[in-house]
């Protein structure tokens, strides 16, 4: 795969709303925005991980804030490409590659907003093989990237640069100015070269969305949907019933909350409860946790294989959960102790 | 007046705090660091407003915050070089020129701690003419000098650039950043030419500051200070009384509140309530307005002369308060609507 083209968009953002684990942000949003960006400046070229020049300066772009408050607040083109924009000026070095710091609905799509406007190759891969709700919890913070300077831009044209002294720093400042901004921007960090990106970022993720998108499409005419992908992640399909109860909150710029699943078939008479902060964190199966955060615990529609995002979930959805393996290096001491059960405030053992 | 020495900052710090009509920080908490900040580095020049060339870099440097907060924290000399510095590297041109925004206590002197630590020459000159409690209520305002690019640097290190669309939201948007940092920042901002700041300033204010300080100084041996001060302002004694009660939160990374004081001598049986946002903004006698924002209202001792902030004022405080003037830029219609009483929220007539 060399190029993505208006025709992938639908896959990629399917299966980045998969890998989203409930969050990054409603996959529909982003998808508008990547049709429009590519409909004005064409296909946007995909370059492999281990092609990537030494001294590349790679530049992601992402979603900031609460994806209940983007679904309202549409950005727009040029706000994505000014974060690169500003970013680049800065550090005084402009952007030669586009990255995607997560799989997400919204945030696997951005990265394709920022590179078709900008006229630059978007790199196959992200930064975390999945979707997190905090700035600091990417892979590229495990071998000392830092997150700042970090570019903020909203729909107004104000943005700001934070330069902190470290990646906890860069997530409070960037967050409060976010939340100032209205709940949702874009931010480019994470500046990095292209061997920093090649010892860091997840590879393939962006051609394995549009695959997961495709399987999910392909399934629908016959066996599960859910199987398919949870075969493609190394996975399992843990848990199938009926949404009875969501709560939910609007809080410090995040969605957080808990769903109530009631068993269905084979697991009537259970009940499976998932505590999210925009993303799906604990599964617990009758009290007992049966995954957890960095794994990908996936909330599928049952009968279209379609990823229900965590501000999407409500009553009455029929629900396949999934459960698959994080990026190894996730499941590291540094890796835990950064996106692990107790990162979220969690006692559970791993 | 070709330099600012060690030995005028009592008198600027003293004299300043008048003009900050109960605002811009405890004088104190400036003076330490200007003292520590001229023995290591030495006298500053202090450059004329017409003696300016057209192309001067001028950039001003502030404290941001609640001064309550500011006498618990103290900031670092260093903390207040770098925000000129990041300023100057964010707009590629290093200053030239220091300039003072704002007469009041800690920020008539953090401008002197930045032009000793870069090395640079003070303008004799504010942009205010007195204290204002939001960012935007500066005379460059008016003529279309904008606030951003804004540095905002803490004690820890951490920096922030805010680049916004106008000044309203750089205030917005830096206030947040202010009080995420700790309710108590640097900020460089208001970047101007020479020309600009010929145009916009108000000329002589650090002069004025030290003759005001000197002053209270000399005239505790005789005539009360209180007149002494009033005359150099073109101002008259409105009241001598005691506080009999004070009224003070800090609120969204302001000090607000209400002070009473019931009047002594020729004033008993009348009593004076001046409303408070960091600086005093509206003096009622007898429930009846007396003096009123952008007019300088300054509470000094009874007995020294020596301003009281609004940090500072308490039950028992024996005062004399004066009134005074407002810079004729002030009262304006434009002036007005950016600093007068309605611009805080009350429906006086002016």
């Amino acid at each position: 795969m060399r190029e993505l083209t208006a025709d992938d968009l639908g896959d990629l953002a399917r299966g980045a709303a998969i890998l989203g684990t409930g969050g990054g942000g409603d996959p529909y949003i982003g998808r508008l925005l990547a049709q429009a960006a590519l409909d004005k400046y064409g296909p946007v070229p995909l370059t492999a991980l281990d092609e990537l020049p030494d001294d590349a300066e790679v530049l992601p772009v992402a979603m900031m804030g609460a994806p209940t408050v983007a679904l309202e607040k549409l950005p727009s083109i040029e706000q994505v490409g000014n974060a690169v924009r500003a970013l680049g000026e800065y550090r005084g070095k402009a952007a030669t590659h586009i990255a995607c710091i997560e799989a997400g609905g919204i945030n696997s799509l951005t990265p394709v907003v920022a590179a078709a406007q900008l006229g630059l190759p978007l790199i196959d891969a992200d930064g975390m093989g999945r979707a997190f709700p905090e700035l600091q919890m990417v892979l590229p913070t495990l071998i000392g990237v830092q997150a700042t300077p970090t570019s903020i831009t909203d729909e107004k044209g104000n943005h700001q640069i934070v330069a902190a002294i470290d990646n906890h720093w860069a997530e409070r400042l960037a967050r409060s100015a976010t939340v100032d901004m209205g709940c949702s921007t874009m931010v480019s960090l994470y500046g990095m070269t292209g061997s920093e990106a090649r010892a860091s970022l997840v590879d393939g993720t962006v051609s394995l969305c549009v695959e997961l998108g495709r399987l999910v499409t392909s399934a629908r005419n016959g066996t599960a949907p859910a199987d398919a992908v949870a075969a493609r992640l190394d996975g399992r399909r843990v848990f199938d019933g009926k949404v009875v109860d969501v709560a939910r909150r609007t809080e410090q710029g995040f969605a957080r909350g808990e769903a109530i699943i009631e068993g269905l078939d084979h697991d009537a008479q259970s009940r499976l409860t998932i505590a999210f902060q925009n993303e799906n964190l604990i599964a617990r199966r009758d009290g007992v946790a049966v995954a957890t955060v960095p794994d990908l615990i996936c909330v599928l529609d049952r009968d279209t294989g379609e990823a229900i995002t965590t501000e999407t979930l409500r009553y009455g959805h029929r629900v396949t959960v999934l459960v698959a393996p994080a990026d190894p290096r996730w499941h590291t001491s540094d890796g835990l102790a950064l996106a692990g059960p107790q990162a979220f405030g969690y006692e559970l053992e791993q």
